[in-house]
């Protein structure tokens, strides 16, 4: 798709859409809305708000990722780990429970929204590459842990607090005197029933006759089991009364429209948490989307997935929503149930539409604690604990980006921890940038190879050194490169040519450039020659431009094996009498 | 050197230090004297700070260096680049003339030292690479446009300001109208006369009968000159009275020795700037350190060269100096003047204490204009106007990071303009990084070379793809790799195995692991083999410890050729008859 319409994906699938799509999609879409009604609660507890905005960031931004999105069964709306964040950055400009902290909430989603839109335009997708497997892992790894921690509350029945571990773990150690037993049986009985529907309800339910397929859907039904009889059993044995905390009074019918509050100093304490929000959103919205496209041989693209990530979170902003994104489970399992197109997301949201206008009074006795032990159920499989180990023995660099990243995270907090790790991957990425590979080369006999001296049986003569350099020279390495040749020069007394093969090397910016020009002139200055070879017909036509190869004090050798056998004669012996005689004219 | 000697160079050349050493040594520094104590003076100008600051800079720093430092011939003291930004940033806290801006000051030297100290033990000497060449000329070239800007307002004798050109050019414009003729008539004669210094002195001196060396030195010290015939007009024509500002009472003596003020609130608003001023002074100091250096055969240690910055500054700021580097002009005058070691440097800082004892009394009667004449004629020198026409011509990416950062430090100031600066070039980097030089290769004709499909007439077969990738395979290109390998295979409807040809990959990280992964596993859905040629040695370890061969659905084969030559004969067609009996058993 070209122009305009690349923007709008819908039209491209839209065109073809027919009835047997349209069965399979509303099917998917009552599965998902079974899942997410319960989910879209939890989520928004656990970002600090009011249960109702998360139904509210569960409707308009399903239709506006079903209009902008690529992916054909992504499930946007709110998550675990970006519901953390929101209650990160929301907490760190007003408290819980009052006006300011909501708006700020739905002020991230604005911002992030309008990020996520312009890096799509811009095309920075790749921007999203800086986060490496290893900190990905590690920031999803600890905010499983503080996700699970924070939960703890919920299920003893105390009043807790902070966003980092040694906080979290403080206010428990206090409050846990406080605990109420009641609010404890149902968060425990809950996490117990929601561990046993992960591991055994799909194999129960197949035994009831159920087929896997089916069986695995139903076993996602869980958490609405849960909530149901949760329900039911406040209202029988009377627990509002013996402290039992509930979601009480939940507002019924369809979310506000309104714009954000456009307030300049909110923007500029909130506009990197927003960043880091959308980044992080984007990455586990885009893993998920491809791992499914790829299921279906589909293909989605990332520039694109930005816009309509960016629309959603507009989306939710404008209808008192917070930051949303592509969830992994709920995903799979729009995946699973046959969901073919993004209108089966429309249809999700239409189906939680219904639920805000007719099911919230239903909610008025549901135990909070059977809410948090929804949260801790789902975000103890983000836990992992192989990765370190495997990241341990295959690199120790990537090992400790790994850990540093959960470290912080645990420690200081969700922000700081990824900033952390992106920072701790790129040090080490460019510390080793800036070590880039080369070898001193010498010939393979009887062949026209040459190989690294250190590893190989092969000729060299002591005037001429021919260095392989197997990396692009750039300004990461351009301070290096001088370094490493002109040692190797001082090493060698009686040089009288230095040969850099270039057969590796793509591409050389105007930093790069400048060392060459610096290590020419030295080396003109020792009377040494200076040569390169095998370079690239790209960079060739760049050197050219530049009049490098005027001022070189060599020549440029289309191969290594020329410029050894032409230079390896040149021993700075006087020419032979006879020659040297016809120089001067004299016979 | 090794153990606790390396991070104490006057230790090794100490060692050998004599009588004709001394003398050279003490050649240079009466030379560097001379030509410094105008310049601390004026630079401390520039810097906002009494002129007498300029000189307490140029006493301690310079002992500090001689100890730690690894040039030879480095002459460090205060800069122009790095006074510009002490000015910017100390201004962002407090007035010029209070007490907290020179305490600003001070506490910039001590941050800075401390920084650098750091940065030169974990040997993170490395992260001075992030400044590429075209972001440091255009940083050079605009801060040399804002400095002599910042000095107009002398020459016209009016009160301006401003850290960026919008704001001093106004300042400037509306404070013209004041302008004071005495002052403007000397502020340009002394500019005039320090321009005709640096072209028109040499020559002249030579045609007085001086040696060309003799005369390049002598020329050195014009400023002097200028600083001297100034004072005398002031004297004659009364011309104090007649609005001229001239540097007035200067305290006579060494410089007070103190800590600076231990004050948290002002690390936490200085600590950025501090450490922009770092990696800018090291750059420069290091560049100049190494040009000098190689011209003699020497070398310096980059980690240790932060260590005796570091010093440097730490001793600045215990002497109620400000930041200070190695400077270009004055180290070379140094080194043409023959200085030795760095014993130079210690006897410059004598000649200086004793020009603080003596000869402040003299410099009551120094208009404030002449100073400003030095340094605008010092720093026009910087402005570089032919770097962004070779870098156009050369490299669009180089240019656009070079004018970014020239346009960004005029329009905002030094810190932003040195962050934006790094920012792009960082950015670019990455932008490239994450999408590698890769090719489809194909077998040229009667060889065992296998070269790029579209620029050679080479041999391939459907259904085998060979890839070859010019890249490690990084996290930064991780997500690149599966997407570039499996749209290859998905436009091949009768692939049967996909060769990735390893010959230019020296590292696979944990990421790069992850995405070879994932495509041996879609590709093995898709029954398609996956394998890889040339693998290098260190790889190949490193894949065999993930147990990544175990689960790859192909080989490795050694060469290109050989899987090549082996896969090409799979080609899907059913075993010859005789065979397909054999192996269903049937004869």
């Amino acid at each position: 798709m070209t122009g305009f319409a690349r923007y709008f994906p819908i039209l491209e699938w839209g065109r073809t859409y027919n009835g047997g799509v349209l069965g399979n999609d509303l099917m998917a879409a009552v599965i998902v809305t079974i899942m997410l009604i319960p989910q879209s609660l939890a989520y928004a507890l656990l970002a600090g708000l009011p249960p109702v905005v998360g139904l509210y960031a569960s409707i308009l931004p399903l239709v506006a990722y079903a209009i902008f999105g690529t992916s054909r069964t992504l499930a946007v709306g709110p998550v675990a780990v970006v519901s953390l964040m929101t209650a990160s950055a929301a907490g760190a400009v007003a408290a819980q429970g009052t006006l300011e902290y909501l708006e700020a909430a739905i002020m991230l989603a604005a911002l992030s929204g309008v990020m996520l839109a312009i890096l799509g335009f811009l095309r920075l997708g790749f921007l999203a590459n800086l986060l490496s497997h290893p900190v990905i892992s590690g920031f999803i790894t600890a905010s499983g842990l503080l996700i699970a921690t924070s939960q703890l509350k919920h299920i003893l029945g105390i009043t807790g607090g902070g966003d980092t571990w040694p906080d979290m773990l403080g206010a428990l150690a206090t409050g846990i005197g406080n605990t109420n037993i009641w609010t404890l049986g149902i968060g425990l009985a809950a996490t117990a029933f929601l561990f046993w529907v992960r591991r055994g309800a799909r194999p129960a339910l197949m035994a009831l006759g159920l087929k896997p397929r089916a069986a695995e859907i139903t076993a996602k039904a869980g958490p609405v089991l849960a909530v149901a009889v949760t329900i039911i059993a406040v209202i029988a044995l009377d627990l509002a009364d013996k402290g039992v905390k509930l979601v009480g009074a939940v507002p019924q019918g369809l979310p506000p429209f309104a714009l954000p509050t456009p307030d300049l100093g909110l923007v500029a304490q909130l506009w990197v948490p927003a960043l880091l929000i959308s980044i992080i959103g984007f990455v586990e919205s885009v893993s998920v989307a491809q791992t499914l496209a790829a299921k279906r041989r589909q293909r989605i693209a990332p520039d694109q997935e930005l816009i309509g990530l960016g629309a959603s979170n507009i989306a939710s902003a404008l209808s008192g929503g917070y930051p949303v994104t592509g969830g992994f489970a709920r995903s799979v399992v729009n995946f699973d149930a046959g969901a073919e197109t993004p209108a089966a997301g429309a249809f999700t949201a239409v189906g939680i539409a219904l639920a805000s206008l007719f099911l919230t009074p239903l909610l008025f006795n549901l135990p909070i604690a059977t809410l948090a032990a929804t949260i801790i159920v789902a975000v103890l499989s983000l836990v992992d604990l192989k990765t370190p180990v495997r990241l341990w023995v295959y690199s120790k660099a990537d090992f400790a980006a790994h850990i540093v990243t959960i470290g912080v995270t645990l420690l200081a907090g969700v922000e700081v921890g990824v900033i952390a790790g992106v920072s701790v991957g790129l040090l080490l990425y460019l510390w080793r940038a800036s070590r880039p590979h080369a070898a001193i080369v010498g010939r393979v006999p009887e062949t026209e190879h040459f190989r690294n001296v250190e590893r190989h049986d092969v000729l060299t003569v002591p005037h001429v050194l021919s260095i392989r350099i197997d990396e692009s020279l750039t300004y990461l390495n351009a301070r290096w490169l001088e370094e490493y040749v002109l040692e190797r020069v001082a090493e060698r007394p009686a040089l009288r040519h230095v040969i850099v093969m270039c057969s590796a090397v793509n591409e050389i910016d105007a930093s790069g450039l400048e060392s060459l020009e610096a290590i020419n002139h030295r080396l003109a200055d020792g009377g040494i020659g200076f040569h390169l070879s095998e370079v690239k017909g790209p960079v060739m036509d760049r050197l050219k431009r530049a009049h490098f190869l005027e001022e070189l004090n060599g020549r440029v050798y289309l191969s290594q094996e020329r410029a050894y056998t032409e230079l390896a004669r040149d021993d700075g012996a006087p020419a032979s009498p006879p020659d040297m005689y016809e120089a001067r004219g004299l016979i």
